[in-house]
């Protein structure tokens, strides 16, 4: 694939990096082409470097524009909170679509993001509020292979060891540990490269699952280290970010409104109720890095 | 550090790859700022992202032009393979010094590059030949401590196990294991995680070494993988190529032009002899990926 002169920017959403193409006035990359080019482009050492690639396309739907986003893989994702967040910031500054609330069609469904203006410029955006859906606590649903119907603050057996945790799914699954409920004092004294992968691969979740150790600050404040399902250690995971409040707010040690310390930065966190399930609000920053042409 | 504005350009050689800036001309970034901004854009996820910053400088001494390379960690390294052939195309294809031979400061002296133009376009250059200076086989020179003059094609135990290899210096340390030599049958079968930090961390080498397997093809032909001091696995690292062929003439075993097969692609190394030592000249590719401007 000859990319000479390819134009893109490179942005990020608390450490997790994307190339963003602009096809909203004209297909820039082939649709037969978009898997094969993410793989490349994403490629660390050989070439841009990214942990994906978002297309900024026209709607085709009920939105007013359309997001879609490829893994470092090739594989085209539903959805991603940080990466949602960067796509929204280009289309604000950019002046694609200049309002503060955008109705954006994603794989996942219709996503409405709600853009804050950074004060001091006010023709660019600062913060972005994305409504992240419902959850779902059903062990059935999550799926996780358990005697109860919803697993909060069980005990799960872990490598010989008695750990206590709640499992959720925001459309894909989470189990959270918080470690006042365990034998981890912080979040230093978690090894999160033992932990990780065994709770990530343990039996009782057919579909793996990503892991998440929690530290309670306050009811509204906590600090959170991710192990992401098939990617390992990450700087930042908005869904499950999501996932850690809906968690301790169901268990009554968390308010509604809780901000989230992730390594790579900060999550505002809010719960909402609709029938019988809980859902959030996903509020954060993102950054343009520099905009690139290839060669 | 405000960057907005700056222009650089992305490269690598074998997949390491540089962030690079002009300061022919004039200062890009302050001198007691270079450290913190390499830092700074060489974190991956965040910024540009890249294993190193290459400022292409004026000459001070008796070069034409100057080399000055920063590892991500903001130390200023003396040499390297890899960057000195990024450095020497973007100086050649940007007009720099368009000459087929440049003479190239370097903190580790001066470096004589020749340079072959590609076929197709001959404004822009292909190859990059470097001589990689003299080497010692002495173990007191590498420094390993050993009963030996000379560690070549000895055993070392490492993990109980008894490892038939040859250690030299070209500038620094390496450890080079002939799969031939040893149990492995040949690349595939070497557990690097496990071997790479056992000998680079091993009692015998009080400032540790670089590590490479090697799988003889013929005797002008290898593969080679690398477990680098410092970083584990790396796709390519020039001064361990270099070393691998010294290694193998040295024994006997390897002609004095070799064609070596990295993870990140391939580099001719060719030995010469220079007084009672042997030395090498490094040929190779680097590549342009893109230009870019931080916002």
């Amino acid at each position: 694939m000859n990319l000479s002169g390819l134009k893109f920017s490179k942005m990020h959403g608390l450490g997790n990096d994307y190339v963003v193409i602009n096809e909203f006035n004209e297909e820039v990359i082939p649709e037969n082409e978009k898997s094969r080019f993410s793989i490349d482009v994403c490629k660390r050492g050989f070439s841009i470097g990214a942990d994906g690639v978002i297309f900024i396309c026209p709607a085709t739907d009920n939105g007013e524009i359309k997001f879609r986003i490829f893994n470092a893989d090739g594989s085209e994702a539903e959805m991603c909170g940080n990466g949602i967040r960067c796509f929204s910031k280009y289309v604000y500054d950019n002046d694609i679509i200049k309002k503060d609330k955008i109705n954006v069609e994603t794989l996942g469904g219709l996503k409405k993001v709600e853009i804050t203006v950074d004060e001091k410029n006010k023709s660019l955006s600062k913060f972005f509020k994305v409504n992240m859906g419902l959850s779902t606590f059903k062990t059935s649903e999550i799926p996780m292979v358990a005697s109860v119907d919803e697993f909060l603050d069980e005990v799960l057996i872990v490598n010989d060891e008695e750990i206590a945790m709640t499992t959720v799914s925001v459309g894909n699954p989470h189990a959270v540990i918080f470690t006042e409920n365990t034998n981890f004092s912080d979040l230093s004294s978690v090894n999160l490269d033992i932990y990780g992968p065994a709770i990530e691969n343990h039996e009782a979740f057919p579909h793996r699952i990503n892991v998440h150790f929690v530290e309670i600050i306050s009811k509204d404040e906590i600090k959170v280290i991710t192990w992401e399902r098939g990617a390992g250690f990450t700087y930042a995971c908005g869904t499950g970010a999501t996932s850690c409040v809906l968690s301790g707010f169901k268990l009554g040690i968390l308010d509604k409104n809780v901000l989230v310390h992730l390594p790579g930065g900060n999550l505002e966190i809010e719960v909402y109720k609709k029938d019988d399930k809980l859902g959030a609000f996903m509020k954060g920053e993102a950054e343009l890095v520099f905009n690139g042409e290839m060669v």
